[in-house]
């Protein structure tokens, strides 16, 4: 099978090009060849056993894309977006990709000869609700950030083409994926990989919000399970609804620094200081911190570990990358 | 104040305009112009105290909308789209009109130099659920149509444009507007306006759907009110949450003919003959048939009236004016 990831040189994007080159598969399907696809050029995977094609483009380039989506592709992992705060800080931007894009994803994939999977990554960001908040799979979307209104449309784009037999798509609102390699970015939600990441590395950081802050999380190994478990699922049972709140972790800024002091040690926990922020707590404070995600748990989607358990995962599977990074400045 | 009607040349269009024309205000700010634009020029409404502007020309020609949203616009009544059937028909033409022409009232308003108030009109096919549901305010919005998918999109994207104070939109989910003059057309729904229009001009017609069969209604006299109290009313008490149900009601088709027979007679309720069609009740078997509407009750919007007084208001609105047309031929 021919599987297309859009947005491949990114974050999720390299992580789930790397799963796929070690198992040669999605579902029980083996793959014949794998497109990447990204405003630059991404980095192949190593040692993938089926051909692979690193194109640079994009998605508003309904060429480019349809280069990246060949005829016969039977998987399209899209993950290209413009994220939070840039969306929030270009409006017209975040349209433009992440809801005209998306459009175009769709025309894209309607040239393939099938009907095929595509795999969307919507966000809790399309959420409001904030701290108090236990969402129930039937929750509203009334975002508080166009990033969130956009990734709900996009949804409900999706819905629709799915309904109408012209794709067989499944939108997996991500939790924030913690822990986050390289660099601390200007997203407000950064300081919840900060905390982890920048002690691990033996640097001081600062956190605005207070320890009882929740966030509803994942590890980019259960982003990466979930999305191709949605790639490969049988989606008879979805009907007519398309979105997953998959069954991420609420976890405060407490039990963070707990696992992280169980982890790495007391001086790791000493490196990070607070720093209360009214501005990010009045950000973040909209964002969901709950969902009883009990459909995807029926679905057979997996059930967000332990922060423990991510730490050790961060540290395995990123923490060298992650300081050759910063080595190189 | 200047005043916008986007597809100013349709059913409500016309109605908004000849009441404005009547009252010469909205709220209780005088009117001192108002453009009616829609695909073929609308017909002026007669006697108004204020300068009308009757233009032709597409939602996706930003010179032709630029026009119709002149600098100083403080009101825009969007109700240009393709609707159900014709966007279920055409999803390409449905995203063009629905989505994209939204998208391109969003760009108008931002040349205005103010924040207009922009009054949408969504619609209760933007929402699932069926004959058994009964739809509070926070219910999600998981369209079984195209059109409906379209409206939600619309919403989503006239809220975040509110959210971040470019405009200043309210989206009024209009139930199915009865009794609808002129001719019978394919929409799914044309049955439950034929059903009472029909025998009121002494024709014979059929129904599809059986006696106990429930639909969400309002009069044209009440979406016209609505509108036009969402185009005035204080926004602040909205908050994120720019969409309204307003207080129709859940009227059973038992109930329509009864209200026939009491307001025409019997020989008019014997022109409606039972002709089950269940590839129509798949279709309108979908569609919520009843809300709460509390939101809307408490911000002061109007409850629909029983349906003997929506049929005398036909009667005194509409019969003289839809007999004609249909003699015309
Ligand atoms: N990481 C998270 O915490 C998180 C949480 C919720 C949702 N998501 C969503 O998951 C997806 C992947 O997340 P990520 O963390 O890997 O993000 P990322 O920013 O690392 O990757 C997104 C990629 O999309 C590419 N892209 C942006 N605009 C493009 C365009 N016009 N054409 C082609 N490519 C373009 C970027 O270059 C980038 O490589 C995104 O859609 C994101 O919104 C992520
Ligand atoms: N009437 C109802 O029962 C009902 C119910 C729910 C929602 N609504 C919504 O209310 C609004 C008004 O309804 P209506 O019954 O008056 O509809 P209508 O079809 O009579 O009027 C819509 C007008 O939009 C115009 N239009 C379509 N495409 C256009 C384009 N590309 N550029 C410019 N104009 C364009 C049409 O020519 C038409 O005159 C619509 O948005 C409809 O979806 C109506």
């Amino acid at each position: 099978m021919l599987v297309t990831i859009l947005g491949g040189g990114g974050f999720l994007g390299q992580k789930i090009a790397a799963q796929l080159a070690a198992t040669g598969t999605v579902g029980r399907r083996a793959i014949t060849g794998l497109t990447l696809f990204d405003l630059n050029t991404p980095k192949a995977p190593a040692k993938a056993p089926f051909e692979v094609r690193c194109l640079s483009g994009d998605l508003s380039d309904p060429v480019a894309l349809g280069a990246a989506i060949p005829k016969g592709t039977a998987v399209v992992i899209h993950l290209a977006a413009v994220v939070s705060a840039a969306a929030e800080a270009d409006l017209e931007l975040g349209l433009r990709v992440n809801l005209l894009g998306t459009m175009a994803v769709l025309a894209a994939c309607q040239k393939v000869g099938g009907v095929p999977r595509v795999v969307f990554t919507s966000s809790v960001a399309s959420f409001g609700g904030g701290q108090a908040a236990l969402l129930a799979d039937d929750a509203r979307q009334l975002p508080g950030n166009s990033y969130g209104a956009q990734k709900a449309m996009g949804e409900l784009l999706l819905q629709d083409a799915s309904r109408r037999g012209l794709i067989d798509a499944v939108s997996i609102r991500l939790p924030t994926v913690i822990v986050r390699p390289g660099r601390p970015n200007k997203a407000a939600s950064s300081f919840v990989s900060a905390i982890l990441r920048e002690p691990l590395l033996g640097l001081p950081t600062t956190c605005p919000v207070g320890d009882d802050f929740g966030v509803w999380v994942c590890s980019p190994r259960r982003a990466v399970e979930w999305l191709l478990y949605a790639a490969a699922m049988d989606t008879a049972p979805l009907g007519l609804d398309r979105g997953i709140n998959p069954p991420g972790r609420r976890i405060t800024v407490g039990e963070m620094l707990a696992g992280l002091e169980a982890v790495a040690g007391p001086q790791a926990r000493a490196l990070v200081t607070a720093a209360p922020d009214p501005a990010v707590q009045a950000i973040v404070g909209g964002w969901p911190a709950e969902f009883t995600a009990t459909r995807a748990r029926t679905l057979g989607f997996s059930v967000q570990e332990d922060v423990e358990s991510l730490l050790r995962a961060f540290i395995a599977d990123d923490l060298a990358a992650t300081r050759a990074d910063r080595a190189a400045g």
